[in-house]
């Protein structure tokens, strides 16, 4: 069968998450169903990463196999089509060989994380960001942000329902930056890694706001990251805040 | 009475517009509802520019008046509690002099017109951008906006209904630039103007997108513009693409 990968992007706020559920609407499941309009189900899709709910994506990449041979533009405006009104994308398409898998295949996972670092509550970014009232030292979060770089046993930072077979990953960077919008500050933190745990982002930038707010000194992150114990982590951060941006391969299959 | 000067920011499409209506919501009834709540009315509070509905605004500029000697901060704080859940926040507020004006003191408007520049429709944009699907030529729709710098007779590009005295305005500048979003491009035209006429930055746009596509040459804008005559114009670009950004002031209230 022919094997499509496709580059997706969605609105995490109305879904449970990217993974297919009996009650809850996920993005999987709606990009299925658009699936089934073009060709009898079941489908079953793979993508490079499970988003938890209300976790958004500007670069998700999945994979389906069909039994007709597809024109991925034409494949692309098909599903986009059905799939509508989901706040869910299809923005690229390309045929791909039958050993190629949108998890197994992907050398790297990018993510942004937003902070609206104002008091006032968010307007046109609700569900869009994470939204922190008090103000927050940019140069604390970063020392405290250098510690988490490179290879780590990242157990502190894990969710303890994290399915990964070794707490053990390589963190190529993390950047933060900093937005005048002209209605207050935005904060966005940049990730990089071959591959995540599961809730290890949002670990991580809930730790560094208790740094931005000076309850931590940076140098804890360090000891939280050798206490090697998920209770050293600081708070969570919400998922409205997090975006899977993009995930690379060893040869971009979208390219052209 | 003293006086006090806000900044808003607010998602448009919900709203009417800017100005209050009897029968539908607006940005204005939001705002002095929540005045209201704070001190008997009626309220009449005064914007920089009447926002059309579905424009949003980042930066618009009101004042209002009160009987009590409020400290700016408790004010806006307490407006900000009764505006909710309506997606409009006061994000800074100043006491002003009783003769400033929101409208008459101002010197500069600045607007963001957004065009998401793919195939598939916006998610996570949704009703923050004009989605266009064909591919724009940058390069054509820059040398269109060329000849709309500077001061003109703008007849062309203002709605029938526009009430400016006269239609004689200087444009200061039109810059247009692109993000490659990582999925899809998406294009932002940023204007500033002393004051611009109603309909102005959005017959502006649909009209530098005709060119961007091919359909008009960029010196079609010039004999627009020549002709003085609202049927010259072309197509109007929708609302929600449009956001008010920044008003300025000879001294910015919000500064400190």
């Amino acid at each position: 069968m022919p094997r499509y990968a496709l580059r997706v992007e969605y609105e995490g706020v109305p879904f449970a998450g990217w993974q297919r559920q009996a009650e809850h609407p996920s993005v999987q499941g709606a990009i299925e169903a658009a699936l089934a309009r073009l060709e009898p189900g079941p489908h079953t899709i793979a993508a490079a990463g499970r988003t938890d709910a209300g976790v958004h994506a500007r670069g998700q990449v999945c994979h389906c196999d069909l039994e007709k041979d597809w024109d991925p533009f034409r494949l692309v405006s098909a599903l986009n089509h059905h799939l509508k009104p989901a706040p869910v994308a299809i923005t690229a398409g390309a045929r791909v060989d039958e050993d190629w898998h949108a998890r197994f295949s992907a050398r790297e996972r990018r993510y942004l994380y937003r902070i609206l670092n104002r008091r006032a509550r968010p307007t046109l970014e609700a569900g869009r960001v994470w939204q922190v009232p008090h103000p927050l030292d940019l140069g604390a979060m970063r020392e405290g942000a250098a510690y988490l770089v490179g290879k780590h046993d990242f157990t502190t930072f894990r969710s303890t329902q994290c399915q990964a077979a070794s707490p053990v990953k390589t963190l190529d960077s993390l950047e933060i930056t900093e937005i005048e919008t002209g209605a207050g500050r935005e904060i966005e933190l940049r990730l990089a890694a071959r591959s995540f745990l599961h809730n290890q982002v949002r670990s991580f930038v809930g730790t560094l706001e208790r740094v931005g707010a000076g309850a931590w000194e940076p140098r804890r992150v360090s000891e939280a990251l050798s206490a090697r114990d998920r209770a050293a982590c600081g708070p969570v951060a919400p998922p409205q805040g997090l975006y899977l941006m993009a995930v690379g391969y060893p040869e971009d299959p979208f390219a052209d």
